[in-house]
């Protein structure tokens, strides 16, 4: 059968935080897998973006070879897909640079994703670095010459920026750079067991390589329909977190399950048992597949630099344009 | 006879502006001369700094071949001190991103040789390059560990951010970088054949490679004191433009001249000869050690390219003791 011709390039990535949780799966990664042979697919460790906010990179190796053992988990096909660290190429340095001439920084300022993240982390300061991450974003989408990039509303406004970038580059030098199409997507949300967002910093997460009976544990604890105290109780599915969890994991029983909440014959325990059961039922092959990678942390490392080698070699080469376009160094 | 050894190591750069003038000769390249052998020196063609104020690249590599041929003529030896482009030197870019993480943008609005290019240049919205043009000179000089920055009073500022920023380091990361000194010098300032400050963008320039014929022509054109109108008119030297040429390159004749001048006994127009005549033979030497390179552009392109592999290397291994204290790519 003839192989379907990719519908584009997409640069997708993330910082190093770690093993992956369920919040990074429904999010982001269920997403990836779904996307690949349809897109040609490149999958970046922001490595660099997380000293925005974070100097501390007494973590990062290990971070990320939990991160990426994950990814491999669920189901990134790394032949297909190249997996690679920002750090490990440094054309993402270089056109992050040049880029820097052609974007204001009042524009910058205006970018409402960062005044939000100043304010949620309450830093007087912000770095110059992390004023300047959409322009390390635009390159790092450009550098491989995505064409479309899927993202929330929330981030709409920094695609605006890599548009506004490539569009000057080519203006000022030579057609390099394609403009970007912005792929507005609805990003599933999954809250944590406190029902917040699911965050590793606020410690209410259920990790995809958790066991089962880490699973059950963490459950246990889970945020219900607090005016639900017993079992006869009715509850109200709408506001149970649990319920959220059986509707993403458990939708063959969902209306079996409703019903017995709101008439209270399904108690809390019971319900939350369920879910253990459907999540663990689900993660369970992740956790099988991830288990190689744990034993042998240098196969993930292999993966890196064989991604690394794919990804440098496609930068390197818009790299050459780029130079020969701005007539820097031989031409 | 024993080596004696370098009292420290001096980064020093220019843009790539083309061929040189006496100013930067007066200011710049005359005390590079003498410092070669006292200190280590490597001598940056500054082309990423260039597109700070100005995108257009198109003569880029002409200027930089004219501006080096001019450095080599006045006597930097390339064998001692390393002649190259910070755009071939990758890890300038590295650097630069990493170095951007480690201080705030208020820090480097603060800085006060910025506001006063911006009022120059008249700038309504400065680019984002722009305001970091002082973490990219931190990367300059710290990578390849500087430790003794000779600079006029108003670019102390810059020191003081490249200070600030390698103290940052050593304290995050690891004792990587030497706290560079400010030697605070005075730069002599040769005025233009205008008045105004000598400037190739103001045409009033006597370029290095400019032969007896082109200058006397200069000259003659040159401000002098105008009360003096003709020969017998006492004269003012302290107002005098020539007076400064015949100062600088004249000294002997001096006090003859400016008796004469204030007598009236010389006139302006044979003033002007002595000094076309003094210049001519200052940059004579000049002048012929520059033909070969004016002939064979290539063998500056030669001299360029083994200095940018020396630089190189000292660059490379700065980066590789940054990446290992920062914990980036493989430990």
């Amino acid at each position: 059968m003839e192989q379907m011709k990719p519908k584009g390039r997409i640069l997708s990535g993330m910082r190093p935080t770690g093993k992956m949780h369920l919040g990074n799966y429904v999010g982001a990664l269920e997403n990836w897998v779904k996307l690949q042979g349809i897109y040609e697919n490149f999958h970046l460790i922001a490595d660099y973006h997380a000293l925005t906010t974070n100097l501390d990179t007494s973590e990062i190796l290990t971070n990320t070879i939990e991160m990426v053992s994950d990814w491999l988990a669920v189901g990134i096909n790394p032949e297909i897909s190249p997996i690679f660290r920002q750090s490990q190429i440094k054309q993402h340095a270089e056109l992050h640079l040049l880029f820097s001439m052609l974007i204001t920084t009042a524009r910058l300022e205006r970018n409402p994703t960062l005044k939000e993240q100043v304010r949620d982390l309450n830093m007087e300061n912000i770095t110059y670095g992390h004023l300047g991450y959409p322009v390390l974003q635009a390159a790092d989408i450009l550098l491989y010459k995505g064409n479309v990039v899927p993202v929330g509303e929330d981030q709409a406004p920094h695609v605006e920026i890599t548009r506004e970038i490539a569009r000057k580059f080519n203006a000022t030098y030579a057609e390099v750079f394609p403009i970007p199409e912005t792929k507005l997507t609805t990003f599933a949300r999954l809250p944590g067991l406190d029902g917040n967002k699911m965050s590793k910093s606020l410690g209410n997460t259920i990790l995809i390589s958790d066991d089962e009976i880490t699973v059950r544990t963490k459950l246990r604890k889970a945020i219900t329909d607090p005016q639900k105290i017993r079992r006869g109780d009715p509850g109200r599915p709408e506001i149970c977190l649990v319920f959220t969890y059986q509707q993403k994991f458990n939708q063959a029983e969902v209306p079996e399950i409703e019903s017995g909440c709101r008439s209270g014959a399904l108690g809390c325990v019971e319900c939350k048992q369920k879910c253990a059961t459907t999540i663990s039922q689900t993660i369970e092959p992740y956790r099988v597949r991830r288990q190689p990678y744990a034993e042998h942390p240098e196969k993930v490392l292999e993966i890196l630099k064989e991604g690394e080698a794919r990804a440098r070699s496609v930068a390197e080469q818009t790299m050459q344009e780029v130079r020969q376009a701005m007539r820097l160094g031989e031409v």
